[in-house]
C-alpha cells in the first residue's frame, strides 16, 4: 500500500470519465493518454498526454514513469505494456490478458483450452472458407480483430448470408436458443482475493436487437444462479491477472450457461454499481490498483441501467430533450459523458434507476426510454 | 435549461473537489480560480485559473466570460461578484448574502431584523468595550470578518476573559445552554423552489471542544425538530437568493432553537448526503445553477460523518495511518481531499458511515476514530 501513487489509464472515454471521478477519493496522481484532447475523461485526471494508444513509442513513453497503468479499452499497443510490465510497472489487466482477449479466435481457444463453456465455433481465414459450413447455421460470425460496440459481428440464419462473413481470421459462432443475456462483474486482486458482484440480466430490444435496459439483479432460478458465478468465478480466475472482469454469458433455454465474451475492465455492465451496490466497480479497480481491500460488492437497491444513445437522424453538438423532465423523478441518476458530438448509436450518457422490484424497474426504464432522447442543436 | 454550461467555482479546496467529482454528470464546462495550482480541486475542472478570489480584477476577469458563478468559501471580492452580476451574471448565492454572512457583525444584525431566533449579542468595535460587558458573560466573543475554522472565536466565561477579546468590531454572543448542536440544509432553486435535508447532529468531543462526529437523522422531539425546519427554511429563505444554506443553530435545554451562523454554500455538515441520500448537496448546486428540478433530498439510509483532521505533532506530507484498514470495513466510504501538507487541525478528509441505526453509527464512528490518523511522512 502507498500513500500516493502515479496511475495511468489508457483511453479517455465515459469508463476513464468515471473512474476519475471515483479517484479523487483516493491518494492518487492520475495520468491519462488519449489522442483527443477534448475526450470525456481529459479534464478529470491531474496529467492529460496527448498520444495514440495503439501506438508502441507513446504507450511506453506514457508508462515509464508510473506505478500502475490501466486500460479502459483493449485496443491498446500490447507490446508496449509487455515492455512496461518487464521494467516492473504494474499493469492491470496484464498484457497477456489484453492479447488473448482483444482478438476473438484467441479468446475463443482460451475458452476452450480452459475448459470453460462457450459456444461451439470454427475458426474461419477468409470468407471463401465459410461455404462449407451452412449445415452449421444459425451462427454469429465474429471478426478476430477491430470488432466494436457491434461492428464486426454478422448473424447467419441461412446459407446466403455466408457471404456476408468477413475476409480475414474470424469465429464462426454456433447461435445459442438463448433463454436470457447476463453478465457478472468479477474482481481480482494483487493478491488473488476477490470479490463477485451480483448478476446483471441484459434485456435487448426484439426488434433493434439493442440492448433495451439492464436491471440487477437478473432473474433466475438458483441452480442457473449457482451455474453462472461459478463459471464467471472460473472464467476470471483463467486468465492469471488481477484487474475487473465482466463475464458476458448466455443462458439457454435449458439452463445451460455459456461465456460470451469478457472484458478485462470496467464496463458498461457495471455502471449501476455506482449508485445501487456499495463499492462500485470504479472504486473496486482503485482498489486492486492501489492494494487496499477490495470493499463489499453487495446490493444496496435493486437496480436498472438505461443507456443514453445518440438518436437516429441526429448528428451533432448533443442535446438532451427530455432531461429536465428526467432530473423530476426520485431515484433516477443521470450521467452524461460530456462528448462534444453525437451520431446515431453513440453512448452519450447512461441512467441508473433505484427501485424497490422488477417490476417497478421495467414501468420506470420503459417511461424513461420514452422521455428523453440525445438529438443535436446543430 | 441549457445544454452546456461555464460554470465558475471561486475557491479550490475539499468543497470544490467534491462539487466537481459531481458536476462530471451534467453538460457543463467548469472553471476553478484559486491560488495554488496544486489545490484538491485544481485537476478535476476543464479550466484551471490561478487567481485571487480576495482581488477584485482577478474576480472579474474570471467570471466575465461565464454564464453561472459559486462560490466554496465566503472570503471571496464580493464587489467584483456585484459587478459581474450588474453584467448579467448568474451568482449563486447573490453576493448580497456574501456581504451579510462573511462579516459576523451583519449577519447577526441581519437575523435580529428578519426576526430570526438567534442568542442576544452587543456589537463591540474594541476590545475596551469589553469591560462594561461581565454582567452579559457567560458569552462567546466572535470577530466580524477574518475568522475560520475556530480562528476568531473566543469563549468568555468569566470577566477575566474579557481581556482575550477581539480589538476590532465583533459580536459578543450570549452564552446558550446547549442541549444539542445541529445543522439543516436548505437548497433554493432560482425559480424560488425549495427542497430541505433533514437535521443532523453535532457530538462535540467535552475535552477538546472539536467535533467528534456527526449523526443524521438527527435525535430530536417531534415539535423541537418542526421549529428547527421551520426556522432553517425562515432563515434561508430571508436571504432572498438561490442557493444552498448550511443552517447551524443550537437547541437549549428548555427546547428552544437558536441559529448560529448561516454558511450560503455546499458545507461539511452535507458531505454525508454524497451516499446517504437520493440527491447530494453537491448535485443539487449544480441543479440550481443549471435550473433543473433540485432532486429529493430523501434519506437512503441513517449515517455518520467523522472527519479526518491532521494528527498534533504532525506535518508534511500526509501519511493515512490506518486507512487499509478502514477500507476493509462495510458501508464505510472514505473521501481524501488530495492535500499535498498535512498539519495540525487541517481538515485532510472525511469518512462516511452508512448503518441501520443511532447505537450502530455511534460505535462505528468511534472505532473509526481510533483507526486512522492523519499523519506525516516527512
Amino acid at each position: 500500500m502507498y500513500d500516493t501513487m502515479n496511475i495511468g489509464i489508457l483511453g479517455g472515454g465515459q469508463l476513464g470519465r468515471m473512474l476519475l471521478q471515483e479517484g479523487a477519493n483516493y491518494p492518487v496522481t492520475t495520468w491519462v493518454m488519449e489522442n483527443d484532447p477534448h475526450c470525456p475523461a481529459a479534464h478529470l485526471c491531474h496529467h492529460f498526454v496527448t498520444g495514440d494508444i495503439k501506438n508502441y513509442e507513446d504507450v511506453l513513453a506514457f508508462g515509464k514513469h508510473l506505478d500502475v497503468i490501466t486500460i479502459e479499452i483493449e485496443a491498446v499497443n500490447v507490446e508496449a505494456l509487455e515492455q512496461l510490465e518487464a521494467m516492473g510497472k504494474v499493469i492491470i489487466p496484464k498484457p497477456s490478458v489484453l492479447k488473448t482477449i482483444k482478438n476473438k479466435v484467441l479468446q475463443k481457444e482460451f475458452y476452450k483450452a480452459q475448459n470453460i463453456p462457450s459456444p461451439a465455433f470454427y475458426i474461419t481465414q477468409t470468407r471463401a472458407e465459410l461455404a462449407a459450413l451452412s449445415s452449421f447455421l444459425p451462427a454469429v460470425h465474429k471478426i478476430g480483430e477491430g470488432g466494436y460496440d457491434g461492428r464486426g459481428v454478422q448473424i447467419m440464419q441461412t446459407a446466403s448470408d455466408l457471404e456476408k462473413g468477413f475476409d480475414s481470421p474470424s469465429v464462426l459462432e454456433k447461435m445459442v436458443d438463448i433463454q436470457s443475456e447476463i453478465a457478472i462483474t468479477v474482481a481480482i486482486g494483487q493478491q488473488g482475493e476477490m470479490v463477485i458482484f451480483p448478476t446483471v440480466e441484459m434485456i435487448f430490444d426484439p426488434y433493434l436487437n439493442l440492448l433495451d435496459y439492464q436491471l440487477c439483479p437478473a432473474k433466475m432460478e438458483e441452480k442457473v444462479q449457482w451455474k453462472a458465478e461459478a463459471i464467471a468465478i472460473q472464467t476470471a480466475k483463467s486468465f492469471g491477472s488481477a484487474g475487473i472482469f465482466a463475464i458476458e454469458m448466455l443462458v439457454d433455454k435449458n439452463g445451460d450457461v455459456w461465456v460470451n465474451e469478457t472484458a478485462p475492465r470496467v464496463h458498461n455492465s457495471g455502471h449501476h454499481t455506482i449508485e445501487a451496490h456499495i463499492t462500485s466497480q470504479y472504486d473496486i479497480l482503485w482498489r486492486i490498483m492501489m492494494k487496499y481491500p477490495l470493499g463489499s460488492t453487495a446490493m444496496l437497491f435493486p437496480s436498472a441501467l438505461v443507456n443514453l444513445i445518440g438518436a437516429a437522424g441526429f448528428s451533432g453538438t448533443p442535446h438532451y430533450n427530455g432531461l429536465e423532465k428526467l432530473l423530476g423523478l426520485e431515484n433516477v441518476y443521470v450521467h452524461l459523458y460530456g462528448k462534444g458530438q453525437t451520431k446515431p448509436g453513440r453512448k452519450m450518457g447512461h441512467v441508473t434507476i433505484l427501485g424497490k422490484d422488477r417490476v417497478e424497474l421495467i414501468m420506470k426504464s420503459r417511461q424513461i426510454k420514452e422521455q428523453i432522447a440525445v438529438e443535436a442543436t446543430t
